[in-house]
């Protein structure tokens, strides 16, 4: 299925998505963040619609929006009908707060007018009423039952641009949820994430753990890791675990030591200013930050050009061989000048 | 195995371990840190011995610390020897550095008579001489291959207190690395990590997607996370993985939501609030800090406690349930009254 011109599942690349935190009645403040999302990789925006007067809002962020934009209601299906109309590239309902059938039915119905996917989405607040009560299923098989019955329900209206997501709080239920859904529903794209994850550290770490055992077992179609942070933060993170896992890189990795006694230099600072520097490199390099002259170079050889601190100076190293020994304050601009030598970045 | 008091492998909780940053010929500043670490829930503390000089500051650490030290030495055999006796808990050392067979025979020698076990470390630059050459092998398994040379080496002479290491700065290499050794070693208790794994945020990712992965598996019985930051970050999010994954808990989880347009509060100070305040609390609880008191408390109603905010004021709730509605700026203290009360902490 494609949401906008960014297509999701039959092996597509996993794609990444985020959530904007301005007021969509805000359309500047709302296409900048987009424009912040859009820069640091974001492929999908989603918006959320909370009341009527946020539709001019959101109509006016669809029109100039690089990125294709998912309208995100709860509760209220008319914001949802009013969204396909008002040029929603895709739509995010959780069919379990909807109130009923009959008005999941008047937002299907709009999709397909519209000509747009929807991501059904479930969590712990939105299961569906029957399976809620089940005492027979654990909270993650209600969640996969629920999704289920949402699909059939789907199926049977001939909808079938469709993406699920079954999300909670805990990454191994995640996990289990996502394993289940995958094997009963194997035609349907997941949507990846740990949902209210917490800070950035806990949410970095749940999303990392959860999301890596899925995406290793080749479970998961798109990703939106959750933080309570700046949703940069959130895009940043999502790559940093497409290329932990191996399923997509962008732009350079940088291997950095954690110091110890024996490093003599600034490593954080160092590190930092790499990393400022390489964001505008594309190609994907894996590029060195060692605090020890010693041990440095072999450690990080297999990185394709590192820089290594010593006593006053640092030294260039590629491939494990020292190239070069510099001044301390000019080491980061002869590493950039050996980028741009050796790999024409 | 015992590191110090604290057990190794056989089924003992997963052990958290960090590494100093400071001088080592500085006790002083050395043992600050260590507390540090201590009251973050480390429970194992490497100190680096890059040089002679560093032997007398070594040895006033181990006699103070409140933490059982691992004296982490490369290249000079004389030094680990000297760290044998100077109150070391454990040594590490990459065989594949210390130069000779003769060497590594000398500081098994002196860690027998010490009666402290002995973690070797493997790594790309310290790989078995005879291994490293053969193309027949990918890197991962001349990490293995190495590891399993130098304990088959270190049976011989009848030393079995072993830990064994092998680092990569991949995630992924450090997953098949391990799953491979738990294999080949079945008995040997595996010490966890990505190693140079970058800044906060990348080595935050690399490691929870490594160790998620692994420990879920039942492999690894003690972890230290590599970060570019200061290693209280370390023990904190080796914290936050095990307890993603489900094996170790330590004090309360906070679930916060990544806010959206539905939010009316500042959520990023509130959580950042909360988390400092549950710090002091050792039940391992669930609080859920929420932006929106609509979606909150059914989202999160795993929680035991938590609050929700609204236009001006916010509500507190407990298994999904509304318990109270107070001011916005006496909310956390109101959260905090909440849980002395209902869980006496």
């Amino acid at each position: 299925m494609l949401v906008g011109s960014v297509p999701i599942g039959a092996g597509a690349p996993v794609a990444v998505q985020s959530m904007t935190t301005t007021p969509t009645s805000d359309p500047e403040a709302t296409l900048s963040q987009i424009g912040e999302l859009a820069a640091e990789g974001c492929e999908i925006a989603r918006v959320a619609i909370p009341d009527a007067a946020s539709l001019g809002g959101f109509e006016a962020i669809c029109a100039a929006s690089p990125l294709p934009i998912v309208a995100d209601v709860h509760f209220d299906h008319h914001l949802a009908i009013e969204a396909c109309r008002r040029g929603a590239s895709a739509l995010r309902i959780n069919p379990g707060n909807i109130g009923s059938w009959e008005r999941v039915d008047a937002v299907i119905e709009a999709a397909g007018e519209a000509g747009i996917p929807i991501r059904i989405g479930v969590n712990a607040g939105s299961l569906a009423k029957d399976v809620e009560v089940r005492a027979d299923l654990t909270h993650a098989e209600k969640l996969v039952e629920s999704a289920v019955s949402f699909v059939r329900h789907f199926a049977k209206r001939d909808f079938s641009d469709i993406v699920v997501s079954a999300k909670t709080h805990s990454a191994m239920e995640t996990v289990e949820v996502n394993r289940l859904l995958s094997k009963a529903l194997p035609e349907v794209p997941l949507h990846l994430g740990v949902t209210e994850a917490g800070d950035f550290s806990q949410a970095t770490v749940k999303n990392s753990v959860a999301l890596g055992i899925l995406l290793t077992e080749g479970i998961g179609d798109t990703v939106r890791v959750s933080i309570t942070a700046p949703p940069v933060d959130e895009v940043r993170v999502a790559w940093q675990i497409l290329a932990a896992v191996g399923v997509r890189r962008r732009g350079p990795e940088i291997v950095s030591c954690p110091t110890c006694a024996r490093c003599s230099i600034d490593l954080m600072s160092l590190e930092a200013e790499v990393a400022r520097r390489v964001r505008s490199v594309d190609a994907p390099l894996c590029v060195a930050v060692m605090g020890c002259e010693v041990n440095g170079p072999g450690e990080a050889r297999a990185a394709d050009i590192g820089i290594a601190g010593g006593h006053g100076h640092c030294i260039l190293f590629a491939g494990g061989e020292i190239i070069a020994t510099v001044a301390q304050d000019e080491a980061v601009d002869a590493l950039m000048g050996e980028i741009a030598a050796r790999f024409g970045a």
